[in-house]
């Protein structure tokens, strides 16, 4: 068997980062957590630490993580994606792996997507990539409150797309042994407009039934 | 109680429109069918009748469906929309419903949506209604292909919207005993464009597990 690949989340002190550091952690993968404050990186690894009773998450500074981890979550909002990528430009090195998480939603009369020229949010992060670098979607439609909720079985499906479908197996590999979560591979990275869509109708139907956790599964797969 | 809606299918002679003929008779409405040949649509309102014991669905002539219906399922492809809305825009008056089933998909190096400047086929298509029609976008999601197989459970979600709550409401009040399906209120019609994202991510996904059946089902609702 090859070694795993070692994962990495930039900027994971915000729900959706702590949510999915969570779920990997439970699901039994050591990982790094990153912020601009190792210090604060630190205190969230720890409280996660403690959540799942074993120490597999470890807090460093953003920029020490994105150059040493092959997989690199970004835990970030999509305003922020482009500051993010040209700050840590760097310490990007051929072959890595970045996992867009984001959805680009605006909230103008409702909740709304950007409309951006790429088509999606995961096309318009692939052109901003340094060359050598895979883009892999994932995470896109799962309610970030629910993946903290550690103690609440997901019970859905999630979706994954990339160009390569290479960096789609590796990150397979890390994600694939969430609790109650089956991946549905979608294809092509523009099938991220679909996802991107999903999770603005999501949204939509958490305001409009006053719930939190809609989400999706697939029927007849 | 009020009297329920009149019902129509124009040009339900196609998989879609049988398959939504065959539940909605099944369901207990009576309808009527169009072609533009009255005598195709007999042949086919027959064949439906038979399949559900009962004379529910009555085949006729396009022109005279729409001049006689107040809820218009408009079940033929994307291509032909703008088409039959010319053709038929003497026979539609003011307060009928029209309910648009259709996703603008092309194939060109697989499922593709058109990039319409109105967002989604359904604001399309309401952009070229006469005025005082309502327009609801439902049924977009689920496989014309297990809509007719009548034995065959649906177990899956559906998707109604638009912009006028009194049209989807009395949809709804139509289509709400389908058995083994949930409706869910996806809100105004711009909410269509996430629908058609879906009806896009099911081809794909179809096509890549090789099955023909994906659908929707909302978890957390």
């Amino acid at each position: 068997m090859h070694k795993p690949s070692t994962v990495g989340l930039i900027s994971g002190t915000g729900d959706q980062g702590q949510g999915i550091a969570l779920r990997l952690a439970a699901a039994g993968n050591t990982l790094s957590l990153g912020s601009r404050s190792a210090e604060r990186a630190g205190q969230t690894a720890r409280r996660i630490n403690q959540k799942i009773g074993e120490e597999r998450v470890r807090g460093m500074d953003n920029h020490e993580l994105v150059a040493g981890c092959e997989i690199l979550f970004l835990t970030v909002p999509f305003a922020h994606v482009e500051q993010v990528i040209n700050e840590y430009r760097q310490e990007f090195s051929e072959g890595q792996i970045l996992v867009d998480v984001t959805v680009p939603v605006v909230f103008d009369k409702g909740p709304q997507l950007l409309n951006l020229e790429s088509g999606s949010g995961a096309e318009h992060l692939q052109s901003l990539l340094p060359s050598g670098l895979s883009l892999v979607a994932a995470f896109k439609t799962l309610p970030a409150h629910l993946l903290v909720e550690i103690d609440s079985p997901l019970a859905c499906d999630e979706f994954i797309c990339s160009d390569s479908s290479s960096a789609k197996t590796r990150v397979l590999e890390v994600v694939s042994q969430i609790a109650s979560l089956r991946w549905i591979d979608a294809g092509g990275l523009r099938y991220s407009r679909s996802l991107e869509a999903i999770t603005l109708l999501e949204i939509a139907l958490n305001r409009r039934y006053r719930v939190k956790e809609a989400r999706m599964q697939v029927v007849g797969l």
